[in-house]
């Protein structure tokens, strides 16, 4: 949410992509519907990619998603090579649409145990979307924007409040519950929960616990 | 075909990833379907991903496949990022599977206009794929292989014979008709004709012309 408003505020007109990956929390695609409409975006494509036939993560097997706290270890939530197809995906819309920009909402800062969000990554990806397409053959650039990258989480949670977004509308949850409330205890909502604290703001959501 | 054939000659268990992408030539999952099987695969997954929904592209796309030849530059029928979102998707199912090697039968000898099947292309991704996952996290590398890349289609045809595959279970054709004859006149069906004709070998294709 946050990665999109700021894209529109730096002037960009906005393709938004949301993966439908049979994702545990598919309660998210709900959340970048509302979003996309808030943020004003020219296209939305909400894309059926059923990454639950190769399994292998908490977020899209059968694999309970741990509740104990925030590791340092790659946590079970993390889904194979699941940026990179992420960003794959997005070079080729902004391929196909004439772009040259992606914007992605990755964050390092808090939280680097996914290897797929660390600022190498993000880097690494741009040099091969320049090998891999016809932009980078004629001598174009490819950028990937991570506005988010080298913030605070409480720093992000300042910036919905300043773009005048509604924290609400987000989706951060990686459990929730079938009543639509969020558990409150997986990684992903202990680290919106101590963010927006530590911000003095209000996220928004209904937790169960 | 002659890929995966190499795969399993070479010892490796094979799972084999097809992507229904809405694509043109959609036929070409049904011959999929029949060599996996022939081959001697553990899993065969056809992965639906609609990029039809992007566009861009003669294969996914109202735009015309081109009929008088092969060119020099980027045709086309070029799909934007194509083999790096298979690249990715096949990475993300090894990585859930526990293999660090990918198979990719791309082509770069008689016909390089595709920057996605290039030498250099699939050497950037093995790095990237290190970076992008816990395979290069923990220390582990990922091997693309690419047994196609530097042979002519002659050879591969020879090699289809080596192996005791049957040529007409392939499918090379863009723009087959309704009744399921290949062109024999885009680019795909021309470079094939041409390197069974080299060989010497019959490529089992109904042709339209």
């Amino acid at each position: 949410m946050v990665c999109a408003g700021l894209a529109k505020e730096q002037g960009f007109r906005v393709l938004a992509l949301t993966i439908d990956y049979n994702q545990r929390h598919r309660i998210e695609l709900d959340a970048a519907r509302v979003i996309a409409e808030r943020v004003g975006v020219e296209r939305h494509v909400i894309l059926p990619l059923d990454l639950r036939q190769f399994g292998g993560s908490a977020l899209t097997a059968d694999i309970d998603v741990p509740k104990d706290g925030v590791g340092d270890d790659i946590p079970v939530t993390y889904v194979p090579a699941r940026n990179l197809v992420f960003l794959s995906l997005a070079l080729a819309w902004a391929e196909a649409a004439g772009s040259k920009d992606l914007f992605i909402g990755v964050n390092a800062l808090d939280y680097s145990g996914y290897p797929d969000c660390r600022p190498e990554f993000v880097q690494g990806f741009e040099g091969l979307a320049r090998i891999a397409t016809k932009i980078g053959s004629e001598g174009g650039t490819v950028t990937v924007h991570a506005p988010l990258q080298h913030l605070k989480k409480s720093r992000i949670a300042q910036e919905a409040a300043r773009l005048g977004l509604d924290a609400g509308q987000s989706w951060s949850c990686y459990d929730p519950l079938t009543d639509g409330r969020a558990c409150g205890v997986c990684d992903s909502c202990r680290l919106r929960r101590a963010g927006f604290e530590e911000a003095g703001l209000n996220d928004g959501t209904r937790y169960s616990d």
